[in-house]
């Protein structure tokens, strides 16, 4: 491991606490302004699956975007903390028996095991609705103009268009035999839409011009793009210890990847790649992008 | 049936039409900016979920208590139409096997007998999340504050908080006896807070004051009360033809109504009670009010 990798391990990690106390400072048991009670088995569940120790990828790319372009770093911990309610209400709803069927995550019962597929279906739906819930909330910050970018992008990154689109893509698609087209769309829904979104958020939060908001864009596609196939390849060849759920369940419902389609060694040049346009897009902020670089290849490299 | 009624119902009808308009404008096949595709299943059983000819009340009142206090009509039309997104995944969900495993709304099959249950689930998640979307398009127009203010205020509204919260107590307490309080609270949080938000958006759309704000909560909350009222008390004396769904279930699953706790006379009384506390509320808008006015004998009269 290089000396950067470890650092940048360190500073993910810490990032990776800072959400959980957020989102824990947020999913707490006092009703807020306007809100009348919060019913304490819906927000057990709701913290059941949301303070769950993840990696907060999403967030941390949410801050690390906001830093480079120098926005508020309370306002994008607030935002990152949205981003990931969203993440985990996707989590919750496809474990559920009707979607992929999941009793384990990150090596705990999944939340409709917990708690009951009711109160499952209802937590996420909280989370989902806390997500926006953040986003407007005087505690962000920001001003109404950005709040405004940040919901409408978040909604379109998330609803039919996006990730919600594209699970429905992956849920149709078993059994059959997607082209390079049909997997590429997909999961630009389904995983890459949110990591693109991350990326971008950071850019609205700074206030950036919308060449700098674009850049961010992309670098958040090369990302998103690069998690996607990592995923892909740790599907094939991890272990359900070391990921802590279920794995090789993408070939044997005959998901198509392309990694199935094109094999490893093109995988890995891939990731390569993509790890070299992201640095490409960066170039213009030179070493204070040390973080981002490092994230590009923190995802393409991942193992866990 | 009055001359007033009549021309209310006309009134109603009439503004339905121009929601459903608008909301199959909405869920077309066509990606909007930002979104990468519309899988046409999953737009499907949207649709089947939120285009069903249902009476829009919600939406009525966020554009007519908006004309009271001067709102662009456009603006209300399209949060009206949010908001029937809200409702309407509520729906969705609700009747889905986990929660009250219904298979008939509105005398047609529900979504996830028609569409199955993973699409039902999605379509749900992908309504709430277009609700969202809607108040943050450029099309709604409005003021980047009133936006904000809409989003927060719709949030707290459906979430653990509100509506969803609702939900979850309604489903822990079948079989138990809840007490005024608790059947209350119930109601408050499961029907109460977005028929409240309707009449508060109005306000919100219209840059009113605090103060005419406040007043359109009271309102909203009068006919939120009354709304519950009539609903309970529907729910002992239809039939399921006259309701298109299924009836005496609240009794037959034990939970607890204010109908059950006090009787029906009691409960008629209540809701001529609520009328002229909605009137009282809305004296100083004069004759202007009289739609209004109309629509809270409207909601408490309902025999369907």
């Amino acid at each position: 491991m290089s000396e950067n990798s470890a650092s940048f391990k360190i500073r993910l990690k810490n990032n990776a606490a800072e959400v959980e106390a957020c989102l824990a400072g947020i999913l707490t048991d006092t009703a807020q302004p306007d809100e009348i009670a919060r019913p304490e088995p819906l927000l057990a569940a709701m913290r059941h699956g949301v303070l769950n120790g993840g990696k907060r990828l999403r967030p941390f790319l949410v801050m690390e975007s906001a830093a480079l372009l120098g926005g508020d770093a309370q306002a994008a911990l607030r935002i990152g903390a949205a981003l990931e309610c969203v993440h985990s209400y996707s989590l919750v709803h496809d474990d559920l028996p009707a979607m992929d069927d999941d009793d384990l995550r990150r090596g705990q019962p999944t939340v409709h095991i917990a708690h009951g597929e009711a109160n499952a279906i209802l937590a996420g739906d909280s989370l989902l609705t806390l997500a926006f819930d953040i986003i407007a909330a005087p505690e962000t910050g920001l001003q109404d103009r950005q709040k405004t970018e940040l919901v409408l992008a978040l909604a379109r990154a998330s609803g039919i268009g996006g990730m919600a689109g594209g699970q429905a893509l992956d849920l149709a698609a078993e059994g059959l035999a997607l082209d390079e087209t049909g997997i590429t769309t997909l999961q630009a829904m389904k995983t890459g839409a949110l990591i693109r979104f991350a990326c971008e958020a950071g850019a609205i939060i700074a206030g950036s011009s919308d060449a700098d908001r674009r850049l961010m864009r992309q670098y958040g596609e090369k990302i998103g793009l690069a998690f996607q196939l990592a995923d892909d390849l740790l599907d094939l060849t991890a272990d359900a210890e070391t990921m802590g759920k279920a794995t090789g369940k993408d070939a044997a419902r005959g998901k198509g990847t392309l990694v199935a389609l094109h094999g490893k060694d093109w995988t890995e040049a891939q990731l390569a790649r993509l790890v070299q346009e992201a640095a490409t897009l960066l170039e213009p902020f030179g070493e204070r992008a040390d973080v981002l670089n490092e994230a590009a290849r923190f995802v393409a490299n991942r193992r866990s």
